[in-house]
């Protein structure tokens, strides 16, 4: 039986900007929750995969280890450069184990036009909770045409999760 | 004695377009937190409740039960179009009952620059309460001017839940 | 040994304008985190700070309390009016102390380009543990140049807690 005292919640969020129609890279494949979906992708160092990143951010936040910035690096140069959310995040779960924090689940919710997210969400999860080794679920929505995302400029996540210290 | 294992967290998002003024629809009231308010109100296929839409996302999300637009469809013809939020957040508490997922609470923030929240909180608190079987409680922010929120163009809310599975 | 019935989760936000260059409050410095940082600061009745503000709303929300706008009033006549975040939190925490709700931790997110905050994260995170008597972390994130924080208008905050009830 475990205590109360033991449990914390954590928040997290991420947005970057989807790749240019025009731009070289817009052909490539865009990395979202661990799956692969039709390009223009995500901008950024990594490969973007903004349900990723705010679960990370979640995660260290929860156990008191940071955030991906500190973790990872910031930039061209960082850790997480030309890395794989599903890489990342392993280490992360790795990393919190290190320090004896368990998630006991994980909630994302993704702000965005696309992809459409839905006919694919069991496979999302079921990507997202083999690397966590608990449930983690995804719900999207849109913005009805209003702000970044729904202009279409980017795509943003929000992430819940609760970790047990040992 | 419940178990920690047994607990999960939740988020979910929505925003909506607020109706024009010089819309045929603005004459109508507002649906927001189960209440109704001065119009114009929120567009949606559904009333357009946000409290109650991003309530339903992280309900589903916590319990692993899919998302509002997974559970009633999306677009004029769901079974969500037409449908008060009172009726859609009924729904969706049986339904969770029917899997075994019990809520704790729930919190929610409104983002938004009308309606006048905070004389009818606890109105609004009762009314959601009464629905979900829990304490479910809701504060209201601006954005000061800033974003789709600030300028008057929509409104969106953030919801947090604690679901225990049985 | 407590039981997960008394255990609430609460959500907040609050998200405010930068004070103008040419503004003669430009040279005071900006108070985010119950920290001072380079100028220019936050516009704000109180002393602006978000990241205070949002978790108050997290706080109040979980114990069922009201929201930071019930509880000190708005605008330039409010109770919250010149006060530092630090004041404002300590009360609310006393509040909750006197309502039987205690927080387990809490978690921040603040988004916005300016300050550089993993520098003085550990710093900040120390200065707010210590008024709420329990651990709150804080991480930091940015948009890509979207929105109103990736524009430089404002900054945000979302806040979770964990709360129990004695």
């Amino acid at each position: 039986m475990t205590n109360n005292h033991d449990l914390r919640v954590g928040v997290g969020f991420d947005a970057h900007r989807f790749i240019d129609a025009d731009d070289p890279r817009a052909a490539e494949p865009m990395h979202l929750a661990c799956l692969l979906w039709p390009g223009p992708g995500i901008q950024g160092d990594s490969d973007g995969d903004v349900v990723v990143h705010a679960l990370i951010d979640a995660l260290l936040s929860a156990a008191d280890l940071g955030d991906i910035g500190s973790y990872f690096g910031v930039g061209a140069d960082s850790q997480g450069a030309g890395r794989t959310g599903r890489s990342m995040l392993q280490e992360i779960v790795a990393y919190l184990d290190d320090h004896g924090a368990y998630a006991i689940n994980a909630s994302v919710c993704i702000v965005g036009n696309r992809p459409k997210f839905s006919a694919r969400r069991r496979e999302a999860q079921q990507a997202l909770s083999s690397i966590m080794g608990c449930s983690v679920t995804v719900t999207a929505t849109t913005t009805d045409g209003m702000g970044f995302t729904g202009k279409g400029e980017g795509i943003a996540a929000i992430a819940n999760c609760l970790v047990e210290l040992r």
